[in-house]
């Protein structure tokens, strides 16, 4: 269950409370005051109620606070679809973890604008549809996006390298539930060829950052960052050689953090609790 | 204040209520039940009620649930006491950061077994005491330690890169609240000369490790660790060198925690509230 | 071109002068002296002259310089036999950087002691072995190992998560041509659930260190090694998940540097040439 | 001593002809050809022959390879100008080093625009200059900064957290050869309050990069660059506390690699040779 409201005094108390009269118990409870915005998250996982109990029990309580709630069943894997293009390891990395049974997500489909990936989402079990992307085909695909997430009940959207734009619409049909990896430190490096702009700029360190999409790119909530060291000798297709571990790895945990449930936003900003 | 207790439901709930019930906001929160020990943790720092209304309606509530707690005023910094020896880039990071503000601790005397850092010592304006520790006056020198703890009301002892082994006696006596500094990643490399012995072996990363003190050599509950990469151009000397940010930045890391009270005993393992 | 002798004064003016005599041009040239052995190791990556000339040119002034060397094309890859048991990360990692072209390895084979890999093996178009490993058939399976090394010209086998020791003969025959990921920062838990043991010691980093194999268990030159930061909440099994992706990335980065050749042998440590 | 010049085959057997020639014997070599630049860097440790028979000896060569070159004999210390204001980290931590042995520089004098650091530069017995920067009196400040610098022979000025911006004037006069920290991983966050703008952007790491002054600020070559993980509970002044160990640790460094002629410049990149 995640909660945020208006920060005050007496708020664990009360939603402990809940938890106590159901006579459940808490495995995990996580809270932050956010100073900037004056607001209060929580995360608590219990066990012992029903989602049902819980739901009933808790709003009441969550009108008091004007607190908005989710609450999630660990039943459920988190819905994902996953948009690629051409470049296939952030895609593989994410489909094997979730067959190893490392990711608590469904992945309901695989769409991309290049062909090449899909024997890749075959060998996993998950519909690939391949579209051609130009700007005459660009709204279709988007229309096509939509109605997959609904028919499919998909939760997360996941760009694993998928190397196109998408519409400011899209983007915010999608607020909070669409996660892209840029091959920068953000904010450095934003926008096309990050490794060539790192190159030039002679940077130490390289950088991966998955992040929230929204309209304005490449300055959506940040989740999850990582860098590696590089040097002097390293020219461009080496940077990007270099960077794939970390893209993919970045972009596995910034999945995993959303799918448990432990990613809220404040404003810009993220809370993790990890 | 800190925590610890059985494991069971409803805790949180009922120190929350003490909280409430005082009229105290609580600023952080954090909690952790250990699956090993079966025990329960919690640190929560909170503004309000002063430490005596607090330590009295807590302890009706702590006896119920079997606890053992601590309440910390903000007020007091931590009163530490400083071992050394020769090398001074562990007491230096110490007292600078304590003279700089961003330890809260009070540095009641250094005690080293070389004169050597003494100008250090003077010039942070601490009391230096200088003396030859050799089998014959060891039992002398510890003594004293004790001596000085007891006078100047001692919470912490550092051995800041102190080179001698401390009697099991005054480990026992220490237990809990002496932290030392081992130039390795603990486990590997104990005892002496942990640089040459990761030359010798070849490591591609060499660490540091802050843990309590115990009468098993290299043994007592880790804090905080770190690494740095090296290659097989570094010799030990070379080591050494590039060793000692590390030792440095990780001690001070491992007192600051303890200073501000957010490091637990679970058995032989720490809890750590960032 | 890598090579190895006794440390001495001339060495480098020699050796590039084969290549200014043959027309070549160096790209990349790297050279360490070991304090610790007194010998000389260099890698000299160099276009034009064909192997057969270089070899010719070459061989007189290594024999005056006491000196062992080895020639590479670059067309050819490494040719590599992995050997696997169920836990498919590694296998999974290396085979896909084979595929994308960023590991300069040629896979001839699978070989394993489950059967759950052979479909992952498949996909990717490799030859799969399956044998029921056990004390009565591991001679078998071990001198059909050698039997594939020798008729697949295999030049470096990986073992990628293979949960079984190797006989300290095949240990011997493999000598400098076999590397093992062991899931621990070298030499702290050697041996069986390194994970366990570094949950039980309460450590703060777990690590993962790609050596090569010898008969010695885990206590074979290390090739490269790589930490991840963990805290107390994580039990065994978050910590066998957070570091799957550093054993592999360990690992594949090894593979790489040996593929390369960029790994010579110094007594028990690695010269790594990056 | 360290050489650039164009590209080309035979360099480096030309160069250790010359060390043959006088009878040296090489102690370490590196080597680097920028594909970006066509140039060739090079710098080689030798022992042997005295500063004058080697410049003897080489300028003839490097004449022919149309190349500059230095030479540095070790006796000789990086002789270096440190500039502050009131954050006493960087200074603390250069001045500690120095002392220590670990820096090969000799500090000639510490310029501030703030009173307060003075009785640390006493303590470390290095003469300190106080002068109230304000741009009515910047330009008398430069004129005395560059009167420093040639009276004392300074080689290296670090700007060790001073927080003026230098005129472009200065900045040109001392290209190459003077080094700033900027408390953010560039160019990420340049300019002002670089933590505050990593707290609105709500990254996940924070950094240092320390690169040579330019008069297009926080443009210049960059030396070295480190980042420490941050998380959603930091406001900015923990940014500041966290940021700091690093901006010493990373300036420390860079003036490290710059002190042991480990930084040539290529273009506006720097090569680092470790």
């Amino acid at each position: 269950m995640t909660l945020r409201c208006p920060d005050g005094p007496g708020i664990v108390h009360a939603l402990t409370g809940v938890v106590v009269s159901l006579g459940g118990n808490i495995t995990e409870c996580q809270q932050f005051a956010s100073a900037d915005t004056g607001r209060f998250f929580t995360r608590i996982a219990l066990v012992g109620p029903t989602r049902d109990e819980l739901m009933g029990a808790l709003r009441p309580v969550a009108e008091g606070l004007g607190a908005e709630f989710d609450i999630y069943g660990t039943q459920r894997p988190t819905r994902t679809l996953l948009l690629a293009s051409k470049a296939g390891h952030c895609l593989n990395e994410l489909l094997f973890r979730w067959r190893a049974g490392t990711l608590p997500i469904d992945v309901v489909g695989v769409m991309a604008n290049h062909e090449v990936l899909g024997s890749l989402a075959d060998f996993y079990g998950v519909p690939f549809t391949h579209r051609v992307v130009v700007p005459e085909t660009k709204a279709d695909f988007e229309a096509e996006v939509r109605r997959v997430i609904e028919e499919r009940k998909v939760d997360l959207v996941v760009l694993a390298r998928y190397m196109q734009i998408l519409s400011p619409e899209l983007c915010d049909h999608l607020a909070g539930r669409a996660i892209n990896i840029h091959h920068s430190f953000l904010p450095g490096f934003k926008g096309a060829n990050p490794y060539r702009q790192a190159h030039i700029r002679g940077v130490k360190l390289i950088g991966a950052t998955a992040h929230f999409v929204t309209s304005d790119l490449d300055e959506g909530p940040i989740i999850e960052q990582n860098v590696v060291r590089v040097d002097h000798t390293m020219g461009v297709s080496k940077l990007v050689s270099k960077g794939r571990g970390q893209e993919s790895e970045t972009l596995a945990e910034a999945v995993r953090l959303f799918a448990e449930h432990r990613v809220l936003m404040d404003g810009n900003r993220t809370v993790i609790f990890r």
